[in-house]
């Protein structure tokens, strides 16, 4: 029974994100619909990011075995041309027996958008977050640079019962880009829930003047999810690359 | 009778273009029914860039004389209002008499990108072409050296019966952005109709091979639009600044 890796890009604005729910039309349920109509049987897919609804990707991984076997290629062109241009397939692969895009992923990174114009710009509605305030990018680096290494992020993440809020964070950082758009870059191993988007919306504030960025420590040790600033606007993100081991 | 400078941003994917046209959706009919509303009476402008269907623009300009004195940041804000995400106004002032938008104009920017990725990006499709083939920029910029300069673009223009296609080219250059991306940008004191998207397939042509950029003289030469390489699809295409003389 093949293994198959997918690489996907999508706009997320038309989907409840990734995740399948009843009612609601979702990035996992185009693409095994598209996938099962390829294959000829049903798809399970696992997935490397578990976006939320409005938040895009261009480096989203998925995988699922079946017991078709497909051409990678031919795999590729179908989704794209079933589901393009709102989703495309970026690449496909057989990959050897136990790869999960899930499990076996060693990180994932997510860049989020902030457009600094006078005005909104028209063409990046739908992948910037337009902030009207003055932003010093100094605090928002020293915020970032303290989102870095273990923590236990439960002051931003949304509730989960019984999951374990610590997460290890790789890089995490802001750079301008073109004068009018600042940009987060951050990796982590996993991210629990709203976690990318509530430490941008900390450090538009620290940007601001309203919070101290060497308050971060303890924003943190409270563990309760209004220490922090609340989440950012979901369509400013874009999962842009998972990361797995050699092998 | 004041006189009004209003600088636009706007996504042209849901107009047919800035010039009104019975029976379509045009920017130049929404902004004029939108500034009728906030001065009082109907109000007719000059645009710096009659923009084709599906071409944007990040810095259009527009002017207009009323015998209603409006002030200036209401203005903005209440275009802004009405028309925004899709059309938004960047700044508006009160501009001496005889400034207009489109004879005051000493020349116009215009952005052409290409999404030059294995697949389309969803996140760009309203805004950059995708372009499957492998392009080499070398050959490139030396087709768009090749349009610095005054010469007869008729080769390069739609036909308009009876109108110089003599154009000055100021400056144009292809520059990488992003690894994923080819950026075209192009200064004139004006521009024929069709020129920058004629220029882009003639540069993309050369990209691929399949036009020799040493060509381009006798092509300018022949003053046949059928000696060019067609125009590239609007969607690319932006509008980005138009220069005034100081005062």
């Amino acid at each position: 029974m093949p293994t198959y890796r997918l690489d996907l890009a999508y706009d997320g604005t038309g989907f409840r994100g990734w995740a399948r729910n009843a009612g609601v039309r979702t990035v996992q349920e185009v693409v095994e619909e598209a996938l099962a109509r390829v294959v000829g049987e049903d798809v399970a897919t696992s997935v490397a990011g578990r976006t939320d609804a409005g938040v895009h990707a261009t480096g989203q991984v998925v995988s699922f075995r079946t017991t078709r076997p497909a051409d990678p290629g031919r795999l590729q062109r179908a989704i794209t041309s079933l589901l393009g241009p709102e989703v495309v397939a970026l690449r496909a692969a057989e990959v050897p027996d136990g790869f999960d895009a899930r499990f076996s992923a060693r990180w994932r990174r997510y860049r989020y958008t902030l457009d600094t114009g006078p005005a909104p710009d028209p063409l990046r509605r739908l992948s910037a977050w337009h902030v009207p305030w003055p932003l010093d990018p100094a605090p928002m680096n020293t915020a970032a640079a303290g989102f870095v290494g273990e923590h236990d992020f439960a002051s931003f993440c949304r509730a989960a019962e019984g999951r374990s809020t610590v997460r290890r964070v790789l890089s995490a950082g802001w750079r301008t880009a073109g004068g009018e758009e600042l940009v987060f870059e951050v990796s982590a191993t996993s991210f629990c829930h709203q976690l990318v988007r509530s430490m941008v919306a900390f450090c538009v504030d620290a940007g601001r003047g309203r919070v101290d960025p060497g308050s971060l420590p303890e924003v943190l040790a409270a563990r309760d999810r209004n220490a922090s600033r609340g989440a950012a606007p979901p369509h400013g993100l874009v999962l842009v690359e998972v990361g797995y081991g050699p092998g």
